[in-house]
């Protein structure tokens, strides 16, 4: 007998059909072993293409090294084929009975190592630390433009998830709209706590922590967890355990255990899935209330081990196969 | 520079990168020359294992065929992998801070035809019509039972699209709930409603007949367009003329207009787009109110030609390449 489950913050149902329960293994693709190079002269990504690139925006390099020459250990640059650009002016507009206004925003690309072979389940601890660091460094000089209504901090590994180049990068989009999914929870959030007087993250925490069964890994200031209402397999969330709306303000404790649990949960994934396509996406609060305290900052990690299709497009109710307590599981007991 | 259009029923906004603009043929991969079987004695859908699958709860089959047997035309069956079933109760229950319910509900398929090779873009009208009679058929048969809330009734059509059996068939799923992402148009259909004191869709379809840009067909009771706020390349909506909220009472007229454009619409995105895998979703009312005439259903078509990654996911805003100004002009342009 299969399970519906209702995410509590977004109301959405997913149903877990658990008599087709897959297992790690039912998802583990033969992959040819392909030995990938540290270094790609090919790759516009790679030291010694910075002019392939449009020019960084932000970069972690050593001293006596120039900005867009080599000798860096992190990118951040325009997107060269981006989806919204900072020049021009909003300009909402009718057309007949239908809105629009003008691509205003930004797109931009972090280049996260020069090493090509990588990825965030492999880096060391110090690599992971900068990325996060480019995020927050990115996310704060972008929340000047007052324009902007939302950042979005997001992770593509993998053909199958979106990733059309194998160099390990992020991406971050700043829309001049807050956007429905983000509103979503935001009032998922906020109706929570007119109702019971508390943050709806926090009460998850607690009752996670607590019940044990969808706990991956804790550190200090963080917990990895799959949530109840997973949509699709190994669904997988980190939260900071003490409140707060956005992480772009994290001191560098905290940014220290975020490195650590984001690296150890990606590993695991890794390895109990062998190398998985995924995208990981930050979840904060709107540029205009990042600080008014009332979100729960968190990152989603999805793999794309299944695909939508018909019913999840019409419905947005997900079928998913392997219950959030099994993927736990697993992941807690893939030694790293 | 890249165009934020809304959505007027959702509110959802998307990114038209014209600057990234992909015109058909970008989406054309060449595929190898398989020539289908008519018929496949190794798959359970075909005629002559009937046996293979779980019994038939709809047939349209001639005179002195026996159900269960060959003969027929259309046959619906329960899905042997069935994510919800009829047998139980609901009982809706608290676990800690969450809710959750056993999966009631029902899960069929419809095995279109008794020819393998075949799809929507390549039957005759008669085969077309018989698919769309079984739909209404089974909705109206399944309505009766009062803890369903919504049926949705879809197609995945090639691997990418979902679609795990090769011979044509359609499914629906019917679910003790409404989905989210029925009530999201449900209320943007209201709030439109109560602020301009007419129907959204009929607004859509005025204005789409008359600026004539965004229209692939139409004919004498439906009207097959490319929304103003397409998500996809080549998304597509077919619209009944008239207003009316559910699929499922069509008489034989609309019904014969509907097959005639359906096909027609199918036809014309498998020739331009060289059989694309797609999903198609019929978007009705809930059964609770599915007579109340406040909604309008439509059916919509979207073919996987991009990948939604990281952003899409996180923000439910989706970059689309190929406006829907060029995608219908390519649609009506294409002979069939």
């Amino acid at each position: 007998m299969s399970e519906l489950r209702k995410d509590v913050i977004t109301r959405e149902w997913v149903i877990l059909a658990s008599e087709l329960a897959k297992r790690p293994y039912d998802f583990k693709t033969e992959k040819p072993v392909v030995k990938k190079l540290a270094h790609d002269p090919k790759c516009v990504f790679c030291e010694g293409n910075e002019d392939k690139t449009p020019p960084e925006v932000l970069s972690y390099r050593s001293h006596n090294s120039k900005p867009n020459g080599k000798g860096w250990q992190l990118r951040v640059i325009n997107n060269k084929f981006a989806a919204l650009s900072l020049e021009g002016d909003l300009q909402r507009r009718d057309i007949t009975i239908y809105d629009a206004m003008q691509g205003i925003g930004a797109h931009e690309v972090v280049i996260e190592s020069n090493d090509h072979s990588k990825n965030i389940a492999l880096y060391d601890h110090k690599t992971v630390e900068n990325v996060i660091w480019a995020y927050c460094d990115r996310y704060i000089a972008l929340k000047k433009d007052t324009r902007l209504k939302y950042i979005s901090v997001f992770r593509n590994h993998g053909k199958i998830a979106g990733a059309s180049l194998a160099h390990p990068h992020s991406q971050i989009v700043a829309t001049p709209i807050i956007p429905q999914k983000v509103w979503q929870k935001v009032s998922g959030v906020t109706q929570y706590s007119e109702y019971r007087e508390k943050c709806v993250y926090c009460d998850i925490i607690e009752n996670e922590l607590k019940e044990k069964s969808r706990l991956v890994i804790e550190n200090g200031k963080f917990v990895s967890l799959t949530p109840f209402a997973s949509r699709s397999p190994f669904e997988t969330w980190i939260l900071p355990k003490g409140h707060s709306s956005c992480f772009a303000y994290m001191n560098r404790f905290e940014v220290n255990d975020f490195a650590e649990i984001l690296r150890e949960t990606m590993l695991k994934m890794y390895t109990c899935l062998n190398d998985p396509p995924y995208n990981y996406t930050i979840v904060t609060a709107p540029c205009d209330t990042d600080k008014l305290d009332n979100f729960h900052w968190h990152i989603e990690i999805v793999p794309r081990l299944t695909t939508p299709a018909g019913f999840e497009i019409g419905t947005s109710i997900y079928i998913n196969v392997t219950p959030p307590e099994i993927a736990a599981k697993f992941l807690r007991d893939t030694k790293v």
